[in-house]
């Protein structure tokens, strides 16, 4: 066995974010949260705001927010809880889960109701809104958002180190696969699985991919599987079918499929945790009562960088 | 769906712990390892000093520490790390990975080298000494040792609630069983599934179960799954053999075989992520070099209390 070293080593490896390239960034965290509170942004947020950590959201009924604290800490991979309100209710202030940063770090002048670009409303788990800009006549006094996770942040280190994921490339929306692989349960969020992503990699880019996002523990981190060998220990019944996202494809555009492949340049799938996974959970679970979420690919723009939340790296 | 309430609920059904019973210990953890240390505590921890916490024990050489931390912080419930060495090659000084507690909170008067009543030693994965008393020959400036959470404390949570594993009552160890549910890899440490702890309970008691272990987040916390459909799925083949500890009772001694039961009287087997989990991993990788463990049963009694790393009840 060819032990991955020390962090300490790992880091030499890896060339330091050049900060000072985004030391007078044009659109801010906080900018894109006005725009989108004014309804003036109301885009996806791939790409907006670069280096600006985005975020996925989930509001539950009060009397469900201990179990799904619970979920994520017990799931940090698939479901990394970054805050959540700072207490009942509110939709202005955070609780931080991350060590080091404070909620008003984290995103000071915020209204949760209002700075997603697009929202998803359910009623006892059927959705009830679809891409709706606001959710200020849903939240109660009553209701807890959270902030999970997402992986745009390791997505851009991979663009940066020359491995553009395939559906960047193309312009398209990342392929997402539920599994077979369970959760740890938390109360009444049990018999949940994993939802993955997919990215096509070359098998000998592997190590240097799984090198690259391995920093970001708070948004997914490394793969958890790989190979073709892993779609059917996933569980996954066809690769070309996923339950969310589109269709993958190889970096050329053509479709992603097993061919052959000598030497490491095979292209394998590779699949990460997945920010849909504590979405799926509330879904399984039947929770009772209004639940929100962001609409797909319209994330929050936090104020905290993507250094922020990785491991520190000497002489940064 | 009926949601488990809120920690505030729920600490309400759970009588606080009585520390005043516990405020003048004959035992203490330092007095448990300094008797360890001088060889005149040789025997299991189980039971011993009530209150104190115990761990669970990995040294590895300094080139494995990265990838086995990652281990851990992606599988918090299979692999809870209370702490480790400070530094490459120290044993007398912790750093806490507790939330709100110092290593030196952890355990102060330490050494891990001796402080274990028992350990195991293996070369490039060859056990070499088995229940020796101590590692100190071992043991070189490159080691790093973790500190891992031990379902000790819980189960005294349960005995105090009447609910006493039938193992304990019976005077027995444990049943663990390996099973195919795949750990979140990390850097060398792939293709690792969960161990798991089972204990038998009655239908009926379960979600009681499931409120007492799950405030212990540090060490395993609830049940990650129950039932006897649960021993299929986990891909257990046979509950009467389990890899690690002793064959299974019900809590008459009698066998426990799958019987009738009626009303939620029905005696199933209810399965914990289990400390033996990062044991399997590193034997799993193939590690290279010297490892130490510690013997099973044979802990490390620490300075901390069981109250200390369960989340606080308003009023206590």
């Amino acid at each position: 066995m060819a032990p991955i070293a020390l962090h300490e080593d790992l880091d030499q490896a890896i060339p330091k974010v050049n900060k000072a390239a985004f030391s007078n960034p044009k659109e801010t965290g906080e900018s894109l949260r006005l725009a989108a509170r004014s309804c003036s942004y109301t885009s996806q947020t791939s790409g907006a705001a670069p280096t600006f950590v985005q975020a996925n959201l989930i509001v539950l009924p009060s009397r469900y927010a201990s179990d799904f604290r619970l979920l994520c800490r017990r799931n940090p991979v698939p479901c990394p809880l970054l805050a959540e309100s700072n207490s009942i209710g509110r939709w202005d202030q955070l609780q931080s889960w991350i060590d080091g940063l404070t909620g008003d770090q984290i995103a000071k002048n915020l209204d949760l109701r209002k700075d997603f670009p697009k929202y998803m409303v359910y009623q006892d788990g059927v959705l009830t809104k679809s891409h709706c800009l606001d959710v200020e006549a849903d939240w109660t006094d009553d209701h807890v958002g959270f902030l999970i996770g997402c992986s745009y942040s390791f997505e851009s280190a991979l663009a940066d180190e020359g491995l553009v994921p395939a559906h960047i490339s193309n312009g398209r929306n990342v392929p997402m696969y539920r599994t077979n692989i369970p959760l740890c349960p938390a109360g009444s969020f049990n018999r949940s699985t994993y939802v993955v992503s997919m990215r096509p990699y070359r098998r000998k880019d592997i190590p240097r991919v799984q090198k690259i996002t391995r920093r970001y523990v708070a948004t997914h981190g490394e793969p958890i599987d790989w190979g073709w060998d892993a779609v059917a220990r996933l569980g996954i019944k066809d690769i070309s079918k996923p339950e969310y996202g589109e269709a993958p494809v190889s970096p050329d555009g053509s479709s992603f499929v097993q061919g052959d492949g000598s030497e490491g340049e095979e292209l394998v799938p590779v699949f990460w945790g997945c920010g849909v996974t504590p979405q799926e959970a509330v879904r399984v679970a039947g929770v009772e009562g209004t639940v929100m979420g962001h609409a797909p690919g319209h994330m929050l723009v936090l104020d905290i960088r993507d250094w922020d939340i990785i491991p520190p790296v000497a002489g940064e």
